[in-house]
């Protein structure tokens, strides 16, 4: 893009000069050179004395590469380098119109720690996750509201990790961020203007259930509308019990601005399908479970919307949410409706509804979340069965779960559950927990628990966080957060142990499965090895030791260039 | 030296090139071109269009680097790389003047293995390695025979592993070089051409030690000479026996072809100095030990005349032997001479030469050769005290000492000493032994018995290579081959076991003392780096693992710019 305005620029100004040159003829070399500084005063200049010189690459006279000398010096093309060393660069204009070439080592970025790092508050980095937008969540289940994977499994499961990720990152949005604009519509008070038509029915009654006033609707096939004509608020609560016994639905319907005729509806209605898409209308699939049972919708329209036009058009869909305008709201066929509101957003709800899902399906036996999918980790292990458990997800679920039991003012439903979720941490991988030893001597948790295992460095690192997580948030003298500070003074013995075998000189090995499957390491690419760091440096701000904040500024070096020195 | 042609050339033409511009000045433009084309018919050709562009390498606005740019490719000048990267490369001319730049990512060279490696055969690729030549060889020692270090201490000392070195290398060389050419001058029957001065005496004389006949001699200051006369051979061999009352000594001189006024006396007398240089004397000293007490003298005149120089200019000294002729052959005082050849060289005296070292300074405790100097390894580690054992050491002697007892038709001499020597792989370093744990799991011979270990590659390599020779050169029931056979087993099941945890996914590492130090990893330079590879090349012809056959592969790859790959 840059380029191409470059080019553009460099087409109409050598214009410019031609058409100069041809007025003033009578003009010495001299001053054009002057005219010519003078409209780009910083622009490179042409440089003489350039031959081109035939590069061998590594002996081999079947790579050759086209290079460039001058007084003795051999240049390369950039586009040699950046596949031979992976390396990153563009070339960009600055303020003063000149251009420079930006040569970078690595692509990611450190975060350092402001301070010790607290439990109550952000979780890593994740105020900059978008988890829902990521390509691989299908959508976010109408039924509760956490991301629909399809990582392993491309129709869609409840992936545990994700849904940590997803509470954790709006968790930390609703700390970061400032607080969301809402306007209340209705509260079973038949406050909203709604358009009925004549032969539906909208009134309040008398909810046993909810203890309150609600709506109770019964519509025509035209349906019961209300008119919300918004530009800003995209987030939508209410709380919805519908018919299962007639096609009942709640209908959003949201604008392209631009183009108003473009109409994209938004349906919420009982189905097991996570999500459907047919011309301009999208189907949330809600799982109701019996008649007129309540569910709490929580919903950011724009992922909606999203999430239906990547299935319409099967790509990856950016959204520009200053294009769309939300419409209407409609109710169709039999329900009940209650608090009714929309927002600039809604973190809170988002972190909520993960917790409440890590409430509702925990395994009472083993305290995991199974992950429902065949897991394969590489051709030379055996893939885990769909059942496995990951100490990554109860990692990342337990520090979820502490925050809601701290942010709840206590609910001990979370607590029990976080604390249950330790189980799987004192189980071998090959009994069903998360537990491995490196060579019989360094405990491990396991973010796959394969046999043998592999030893994933920023899995076991986010599991240690939980168990930091659960032992602070809970009351010191208490049996649970016991439990979890004995789990967290293991594993970060066996970290301050192993982690040397991850530094691979020049970048950080993303796990240790060239060690127990003896094949080429695998190496972490940028993004994770960025992940690692500011892991270590959360983690350097609880324990002292030397060897968390050593490795985490040599790793830091290898970022920009550095490698370890040889012998 | 390469460029420094190149320029002249390009004078030379572009002077000729005036010249017939000036000549031919009627001629076109694209005659001119096409006589210049014929002139260097593949030069590279003049490129337009160049810019130059400023890099800014890793964001950091101190940090930029001249390049150039054409048709939006950038050029780096490969000055920046070759430091960034640590990569080599040079401009050569081929044979049809074209000028290309080799790129290489190392250095070094792969010895590939030819069929299963033969104990009775070449070490390594040590055919290739001269010793004696090496900068830190202060000489070779004339009671010895063997090289006298200066690595870890300037006065002098003997360094087991570089004389096992020496004596391999040797062994090696009289397998792979042409045999040599022998004169014999003396066998004490008068057979030379002495010049005897008239109160001078040469005699022969029967001696009861050799069982032979001998040379007697006594002299005036004047001495007594032989003219030899030789521009071929500089290997001297020859038994002494001096007069330690008395100042006797042996003294060869040689001159410089080209300016025979330049004489170079090679002094050898006893005295307790491994060399001293002074004016054109250079003597090296023998540890006489009693009154007229023989020793065997095989001596590369070259190597002594380069260490003498060496010591006077206080720099390493290039030989050219073509620079060179033997002159004379010298007795000065009172002494016995027998057994006076000379040839073009003689590798076997000197294998054997090292391998007698061994046999005579064995500890008869530990079974070990000491190291009489201190090594420091690392800031953070204690050094070692003189006196410790290395298994590289042991392991090298091994090897030396199981190819003379092979070669030498079985003398048990050489079988017993090897035997001995096995000891300390079975004590742990701590306790003065060679023998260390990975993670209290995998056992591990030290190079250098440090506290902690750190598990040195290159060095257990080649104590395993010791351990194989030995077990695979005595009879398969003997209890010193199922011993070394033993210690062989259990030292390659660490080595598969350990191996990839030496994989730095784009280079070896030389150590894993970033393991049990917690500091930065040890990579391995190039030259280690090929050793690690020609050590596996060789193991993976005895023992058919895919951890060897693999990484040995991968290791190579890493040598022409491979990388593992990351996730």
């Amino acid at each position: 893009m840059r380029l191409n305005v470059r080019t553009l620029f460099g087409v109409l100004s050598t214009l410019a000069i031609i058409c100069l040159v041809t007025i003033w003829t009578n003009c010495s070399d001299r001053t054009f050179d002057t005219y010519s500084k003078h409209i780009k005063p910083n622009y490179e200049e042409l440089v003489n004395d350039v031959k081109s010189i035939d590069c061998i690459i590594n002996g081999n006279n079947n790579n050759h590469v086209d290079c460039l000398i001058k007084n003795s010096v051999v240049y390369i093309p950039f586009s040699f380098l950046k596949n031979y060393f992976e390396i990153y660069g563009k070339v960009l204009e600055t303020a003063d119109d000149k251009i420079t070439f930006h040569w970078s080592h690595s692509y990611s970025k450190v975060y350092y720690q402001n301070g010790k790092y607290d439990s109550r508050g952000v979780f890593t980095n994740f105020q900059n996750y978008k988890v829902e937008e990521r390509n691989r969540v299908k959508c976010i289940s109408a039924s509760h509201g956490v991301p629909v994977s399809t990582q392993w499994n491309p129709h869609g499961y409840y992936y545990p990790t994700q849904i940590a990720q997803f509470g954790l990152s709006h968790y930390s949005k609703n700390l970061t961020l400032p607080s969301p604009k809402v306007k209340v519509l209705e509260n079973g008070q038949m406050n909203a203007p709604w358009s009925i038509p004549t032969s539906s029915k909208l009134q309040i009654s008398f909810n046993s259930q909810a203890q309150s006033n609600v709506l109770e609707f019964f519509t025509n096939e035209e349906g019961i509308s209300l008119n919300i004509n918004n530009e800003n608020y995209f987030f939508v609560n209410f709380d919805v019990a519908l018919s299962i016994l007639t096609k009942s639905s709640i209908v959003i319907t949201l604008i392209e601005i631009n183009k108003p005729e473009v109409i994209w509806n938004l349906h919420y209605t009982c189905s097991k399908s996570f999500i459907l898409a047919k011309g301009h209308s999208i189907y949330h699939g809600m799982h109701c479970t019996e008649e007129f049972s309540w569910i709490k919708l929580a919903r950011n329209l724009i992922v909606d919307l999203q999430k239906g036009l990547n299935l319409l058009k099967k790509t990856s869909t950016k959204m520009i949410r200053s294009k769309y305008k939300l419409c209407d709201f409609k109710l169709f066929g039999m329900g009940l409706l209650d608090n009714l509101t929309i927002s600039s957003h809604d973190h809170i709800s988002q972190f909520y509804s993960a917790a409440n899902w890590f409430i509702k399906h925990q395994d009472k036996n083993s305290g995991g979340w199974r992950n429902p999918v065949t897991r394969k980790i590489s051709p030379v292990i055996q893939p885990l069965k769909p059942g496995w458990l990951s100490a990554m997800g109860q990692g990342q679920a337990i520090s979820l779960l502490s925050r809601a039991f701290y942010h709840s003012g206590g609910n001990e439903q979370y607590l029990n559950t976080a604390w249950a979720a330790l189980k799987p941490f004192k189980v071998y991988s090959k009994n069903g927990g998360v537990l491995s030893e490196f060579m019989n001597v360094h405990p491990w948790f396991d973010e796959y628990p394969t046999i043998p295992p592999i030893f994933i460095l920023n899995g076991f690192m986010y599991s240690l966080i939980g168990l930091y997580d659960l032992y602070s948030l809970t009351p010191n003298t208490s049996q649970v957060s016991q439990e979890a500070f004995l789990l967290w003074k293991q594993g970060m013995t066996s970290l301050k142990n192993l982690l040397p075998l991850f530094d691979m000189g020049s970048r950080s090995a993303y796990d240790l499965r060239h060690i127990t499957l003896a094949i080429q390491p695998n190496i972490a690419r940028w993004d994770y090895h960025a992940t690692h760091i500011n892991q270590l440096l959360l983690l350097g701000t609880l324990d002292n030791a030397t060897v968390i904040h050593t490795t985490a500024k040599r790793w830091i070096s290898y970022m920009n260039g550095a490698r370890a020195s040889h012998n």
